[in-house]
């Protein structure tokens, strides 16, 4: 069969993923590898309740076809839920889509033709990488420190000819990095942007997910506070995925009209619209009360399992690996100590009955980058600490 | 914002169907224009019975990410629904899609390069054109008959020099046409593919609603008993949404591995994976027995529907409107008689409470083509005289 020359672009990283998958999903290992809630999280009494409550005709709803850029019913909702954060519900336009990466992609084929470059942070999620190249995008990344993004390198890589088509940043509990951006960097990023008409996607699947006041303050999206030239040009995308559950594949972009007009396009002619049983699910999980008192309890599970991550790392960890500790999210991204090679360590403490990513999966080039991704939202209490050891002494050993 | 050239290419049509999707559900208008099931269909008991009954277990995988190409429960139910069926389940691979539109768009993506060319039926499923479209596919199409699609006409495409990339069609209960192709007319495609190499989508989303034994043994799909090379050369689709419902979102791909492999590959950079709430509702609706006698029921009201139709279409339509009377599915096409403007027909009869869709929605370059497709599947069976007579009166008038 002739297939099209770019189909297998993305190859490279699938099937190291699909090994890994099946390495975090065996009972027999602890895994800090999964970027997905876990199980036991599910709000699986309001999905009964709900269920039980449900009307025929809400039934009925949820069994046909809806709208394109979402249902009625969710729309408002998230509309209100949006504008009590301060989102500029009323310059922008929702449109619901299968999960943020379908946001991303359709995001994409609207303005990638092959070539076309595409500015990412370095390390980066791997869907939204996914995405662009699945667009045979050139992809040019801009390295991460502590307060998010470096400016300049920014700065020279939109001032390049012909011009980059979009900017690509999740500048909240950043996967894999961990960090959330300071309001200062922000600022500085606004107004380096100012003026380049290139759009910025504002990926923000973890931004409820703060565990104090201080994560709460910094976390508040550009979209909320920017002016109004600077926010037709801010593409922002949320998601239920992580405070409901992502096997329903429901989020959002908040977008321009124009942009609006055509993600639905493109979204018609992709899944005509996002399943609308999940939809309805999402909306009365917001309009029954049950999702704000849901996401205030899983930031304490999530706080508690940092607590727990960040005290073995202290006491497990030569004090050669450095990170920055997470103050809302999922993630640790830690740096291996001077001569440890993190594909040596991850075969010893897979052997040891333990699992992280491979820092490589994160770079933009699926290099090989001297860093791990310890994810603990998955992880029960109990293991963390028997996890963290096996992985601690690996690395010491590894240095000696 | 500097989007990319082709991202308005699909938008000729969808403009015009959202002005006609909000015809089509105003309650004062009798609708012959949706293609989806009426609402008061959907098995909603079984719904309501199915989520009772979940266990924790099934929620939390319901909540869950699931595999790329599908949850193994579902895949499984349904790989034995298929053998049932005669279809080649094992050398060939079942994916999971969201919606077989999203199938058709991952081929498309898989195959079609700009200005590649897609063969297509004349008339033609509007989902496939706007999934081909949207990778600036080039469209050559071949007419249809009572028997399938004109086999002279195919040869002729299929040996232009560049080779197209594949030929879509739907061979049962087709939509918008009605017929079904009869097993010679396959027979002689299949004859005219075999060694060409350009795949066959054989898109098969009504193929389990037939009337009669008729129905039954015209509508056996290609893939159920061609032989091991030229099945190779098909990709099956089928879907839950004429069987189940269309907001599920569930559908299914039965291809060869090569194209499976790629086909996951591409599919998680889309939607990760297709909502497994939606995928553990359809393999608990055939696991415990109520998906077959479901099938059977709305295979009845169809028919009853047709019937009813017919019946109107006979006492009201003058005899120079023509079509093929469907032994399946949901669609009468019409023929306008001659001097009968669809155009001015559609005016008069909105006017006068009813709606059907203009053939030009699906022509493959949505050009007038003196159509008119009467759907029936969504309009109950007391309102159906009184809306076929409207149209009817409204013809004869105009040929007066």
């Amino acid at each position: 069969m002739d297939f099209k020359f770019s189909d297998c672009v993305q190859s490279f990283r699938s099937s190291a993923i699909r090994d890994l998958m099946s390495l975090a999903t065996r009972s027999d290992i602890i895994s800090f590898a999964g970027g997905m809630p876990g199980n036991e999280l599910f709000p699986v009494e309001d999905m009964v309740e709900m269920s039980a409550k449900f009307s025929r005709k809400q039934w009925e709803e949820a069994m046909q076809y809806g709208p394109t850029p979402g249902n009625p019913g969710l729309v408002k909702e998230l509309t209100e839920f949006l504008r009590r954060r301060n989102f500029p519900v009323d310059r922008n336009k929702l449109i619901i889509t299968t999960g943020s990466l379908q946001g991303l992609n359709i995001i994409a084929k609207l303005f990638i033709n092959p070539g076309d470059t595409v500015i990412t942070e370095n390390p980066v999620f791997i869907g939204g990488i996914s995405s662009f190249l699945s667009y045979q995008a050139n992809i040019e990344s801009c390295d991460l420190d502590a307060d998010g993004i470096n400016i300049e390198q920014l700065k020279e890589k939109i001032n390049r000819n012909p011009k980059p088509k979009l900017l690509y940043l999740t500048p909240n509990f950043h996967n894999p990095a961990g960090l959330v951006y300071s309001r200062r960097r922000r600022e500085e990023l606004i107004e380096v942007m100012r003026g380049t008409e290139i759009p910025i996607i504002e990926d923000d699947a973890y931004g409820e997910l703060y565990y104090d006041k201080e994560g709460y303050e910094r976390s508040r999206p550009m979209k909320t506070w920017v002016d109004a030239e600077m926010d037709s040009q801010i593409l922002y995308t949320g998601s239920f995925s992580k405070i409901f559950g992502p096997g329903l594949r429901v989020a959002w972009a908040l977008v321009p009209e124009i942009v609006y007009e055509k993600m639905q396009i493109c979204k018609q002619s992709i899944d005509a619209c996002t399943p609308t049983i999940s939809q309805v699910f999402a909306e009365n999980f917001i309009k029954t009360g049950k999702m704000e008192p849901y996401i205030e309890q899983i930031r304490k599970i999530y706080n508690t399992r940092r607590n727990y991550t960040l005290q073995a790392i202290k006491k497990y960890l030569p004090q050669e690996a450095t990170y920055v500790t997470p103050i809302g999210g999922f993630y640790f991204w830690i740096k291996m100590p001077h001569g440890v090679d993190e594909e040596q360590l991850f075969r010893k403490v897979v052997e040891r009955g333990a699992v992280f990513v491979l820092g490589s999966v994160f770079h933009p080039h699926a290099q090989k980058n001297g860093y791990i991704r310890v994810s603990y939202c998955n992880t029960p209490e109990e293991q963390i600490d028997k996890g963290i050891k096996i992985i601690g002494d690996a690395m010491k050993e590894l240095m000696a």
